[in-house]
């Protein structure tokens, strides 16, 4: 079963310069039941759809499901997503050995921007970047699916 | 947007004489939200995966769509599904230009048989086979994400 070991991280300083990629997204759920999300999202100009399973009690690694679908087929399954869509800029950041997905949230989440390391094991180390700030893994507020019913600008 | 047009009928007579094939399908749902089903099926030794829109007024006709998945992937998906797994035989059985699908249910749904058809349109004729019964289209308790939660055994 493959897993997803990432941690999560509130960003506090300058990291657009640092990125050597960017990308647009624009998300939505079919399900946002904790232990089974449906995800439906379009990067820049492809479709993918991907099932998350629950985690582990420490918030840190998930059964992760993914296929790419044509884009027309993208658009016509957001049509059938839970209220509340997501759409924020994921820069890519290098540091050491591994790269930060930094993502800036626009809309009801304007304000707010999170920075992501996926690990191949939950203790293996890496190097921490200047513009990270507090560790928010685990924390559900941060979870995407989280952040559409519950959006940083009403928090 | 891709519609399934499809009436459903109680089964009361002798059809699997008439079958020409038949495969035993399992099945369970990531999402049962209605308007948003998310179904894993193992049809045989084939894995899909369904998701399923909201139905129009009449029940008829909703928006679908489906990927053929590899049947590993789709035993590890099969255990985020929510309880209560759907267990049945479908047979195929020709009537005139249409082809029913009937389904005769185990486990907790045992005793019950449904046959469906599809059609090109809402008022398409077709041929009604001897074995059918009472029309039951639209009844969401024949639904499949609800006969999961409320089995017929328990009705």
């Amino acid at each position: 079963m493959p897993q997803e070991i990432e941690r999560k991280f509130l960003v506090t300083g300058e990291y657009k310069p640092q990125a050597y990629a960017h990308s647009r997204i624009v998300q939505g759920y079919i399900s946002s039941v904790r232990g089974r999300t449906v995800r439906v999202r379009i990067r820049d100009e492809r479709g993918f759809l991907t099932i998350k399973g629950a985690s582990n009690e420490s918030g840190t690694s998930r059964y992760e499901w993914e296929k790419e679908i044509p884009l027309c087929e993208a658009r016509e399954l957001l049509k059938l997503c839970e209220p509340g869509i997501i759409d924020k800029t994921r820069y890519l950041v290098r540091s050491g050995q591994h790269v930060f997905e930094v993502d800036e949230f626009y809309g009801e989440n304007e304000g707010l921007t999170v920075a992501e390391v996926e690990l191949s094991s939950e203790d293996e180390p890496f190097v921490k970047p200047a513009f990270i700030g507090r560790e928010v893994t685990g924390d559900v507020r941060y979870y995407n699916s989280q952040l559409m019913k519950h959006p940083f600008t009403t928090w």
